[in-house]
């Protein structure tokens, strides 16, 4: 008799009969003695319907407070119709709202924190030996709104509540069947780990192996939750996501790519002190994801800075290095899109030296060229032009595993 | 400076553009210095494509508890359309669930009654000069658990409001004008009225002249909401709802008709005391809204008893009739569904005899044949064949009104 916490995203409840699928899998859990709660997300294309919608009324800059409204409507939808399939296989269910389940978050609209989950709602319906459905990604704040997490969150909400409840395991069923080496729709001879480290999860989530949302990695090691990553098309066991994980032979867990990336480049900066900080201070305001940095010697005394950031957030970059140019007084600005970032992921690679000079060798036997690199003590990822990314993947993934 | 309720049903905001024709009736009064509470019901065919995915996953009995869940997103969708739409203009405005808003109910799912409206939330937004989008149909029990009020609840939820508010004036917006004399698609010669009583407006909503929920009415009768009918698509005056309306030339206010019932027969009851008490007894705990009944003595010292039932309690009426078949021993039961009944109403009837003549008159003239009478002090129903229904409204309506 366990407290199983399961999670299931959009595309596993996306129709009747993947819902029926779920019950069934929850039901299986339930039948030998289990407490479980389980947390969904929309159905399918529920939320993108939705944002059309909000689109259509107001194409640029719908407040955030609504669109929260307007979102969490998508998973009530689907928490109401799983809990009729359990009940329909004669099962005792009951389908909770964020705000139903205790989620209490801050105040920031659609990309909203849990500050705390109240489980009196929740161990009440457990001592009434329900399943418990909750609808994942949303919450209510101090003031009664309805808030949500932003893409992703329903991970994030299944986290907070096995860490809250104190849950045996924390499962979150998706549409492949664990965490591999690298995209197995992309790469050939990939391989699924049994077991990888938060850490190395982080880094590969960072990456755009996008199997788990990387806040709800960060809260799972921060509470030590144990996760385990599968399908719920088919019934194996997938990927446990943990502190420590037993050696293995691969040196590296996975190699990942990023193709939603620019890079930035500062041309003609003073090269005085405080510049690095004006320009990243600058755009920390507008919340910009800045990952590699590097900075070069330019010409007469000047300087260079580069970095990378998400595509997406171009705007926020043009505007944040308007506003420094007159202080700063730099040349221009030179925005490359056509970037991709290749990575290799382990925790092994601190302990065994040559790891990076194989990654480049295996770059140069592809005939690709490397812009930038950029390293930590789990990870090694090379800046390369986009166009290469696939067949760079697949060769530094031949060289390290087999 | 007033404080208006007003409320808009699911075809006034049925696709992006209506969402914005009501934001602009709304803003308009707001502009003017009015507080405007709005209900809002959930858009066009929302709630019957909600139904749909309910029944793909259980055709039969999903529990209300959850349709309720399910059904209430409807209405989640509408509010913050209608909001985004209203901030797109420029205006203050935020959007509240049920429960947001305060709506306590009964525990009753699917057909819940409001208990109390808890107001300071409201009050709140009401002291920031927020435009206030209110979820129509929904509330919560004092489990937490989502309710609705079942269909037409919208009309209730906007009463109780414009009640608890203390509103200057509760605007019911539909698609249609007014009130009028009958169905303007069916009936030629058909006119609006300026103002009905409440008690007229009851008898024409459970007629089927489905313009204002008759819930609804009996609550804005009981607390004295001023109610008016009126288009969202036409900007001029509807038909006002009231205890008194000024004396008009108009004997009476409204001929309906209504399809949908069944005539039961129960042939052969010993004509013994309390026979009559035993079968009502029995269909009143099965919920069953009979309407007509006569009783009329048959052959061998036995007697008939014949009723009207909407025809979607025909299952709820065989079984209770089945209930007490050992118990009262009749010979059998006849279901007749190819039944109508038409009505006249007005509250001038009372003192003006000569009336009902001129309805058998107007039939006779028509050649229709009459199954059946009732009369109560505003109103007279006939039965008759189904088929003839709409022309012996056009009959009807000709001989009383020019």
């Amino acid at each position: 008799m366990a407290l199983m916490v399961k999670k299931f995203g959009g595309s596993s409840v996306a129709n009747a009969e993947r819902v029926f699928n779920v019950a069934r899998i929850i039901t299986e859990d339930y039948k030998k003695g289990n407490d479980v709660v389980v947390v969904v997300s929309a159905q399918g294309d529920t939320t993108d319907d939705l944002i059309a919608k909000a689109k259509e009324i107001n194409p640029l800059s719908p407040s955030k407070r609504e669109m929260d409204m307007l979102l969490s409507a998508g998973e009530q939808i689907s928490i109401s119709l799983l809990a009729m399939a359990i009940e329909k296989l004669g099962f005792p269910v009951v389908s909770l709202l964020g705000w139903q389940a205790g989620f209490i978050t801050d105040t920031k609209h659609s990309l909203a924190r849990i500050k705390k989950v109240n489980v009196e709602r929740l161990k009440n319906e457990l001592d009434k030996h329900n399943i418990i459905i909750v609808a994942g990604f949303q919450g209510i704040n101090k003031y009664d709104d309805i808030t949500t997490l932003g893409r992703g969150g329903s991970d994030t909400s299944a986290v907070a509540l096995a860490a809250t409840l104190k849950a045996d395991v924390c499962q979150i069923y998706t549409d492949v069947d664990g965490v591999y080496t690298a995209d197995p729709r992309k790469v050939t001879g990939t391989k699924k780990m049994d077991e990888i480290t938060y850490d190395e999860m982080l880094e590969l989530a960072t990456l755009g192996a996008q199997v788990l949302n990387n806040r709800s990695v960060e809260m799972a090691k921060k509470y030590n939750v144990e996760l385990e990553v599968l399908s719920s098309l088919e019934n194996k066991p997938g990927t446990i996501v943990k502190e420590k994980v037993k050696m293995e032979k691969m040196l590296i867990k996975g190699v990942a790519c990023d193709k939603d990336i620019i890079l930035v480049s500062i041309v003609g900066l003073k090269d005085t002190p405080g510049v690095a900080f004006k320009v990243f201070n600058e755009l920390g305001k507008k919340n910009v994801n800045i990952d590699i940095i590097l900075q070069s010697v330019g010409r007469d005394g000047t300087k260079d800075i580069t970095f990378t950031a998400p595509v997406n957030q171009k705007d926020e970059v043009l505007e944040a290095l308007e506003n420094i140019r007159p202080l700063l007084n730099f040349d221009k600005v030179v925005v490359n899109d056509k970037i991709g970032k290749v990575s290799i992921v382990g925790a092994g690679m601190e302990t065994h030296p040559g790891v990076a000079s194989k990654m480049f060798e295996a770059l140069s036997d592809a005939g690709i060229n490397i812009h930038m690199i950029s390293t930590s003590e789990i990870k090694i990822s090379v800046l390369i032009d986009e166009e290469y990314c696939n067949k760079a993947v697949q060769y530094v993934h031949d060289a390290f595993i087999d």
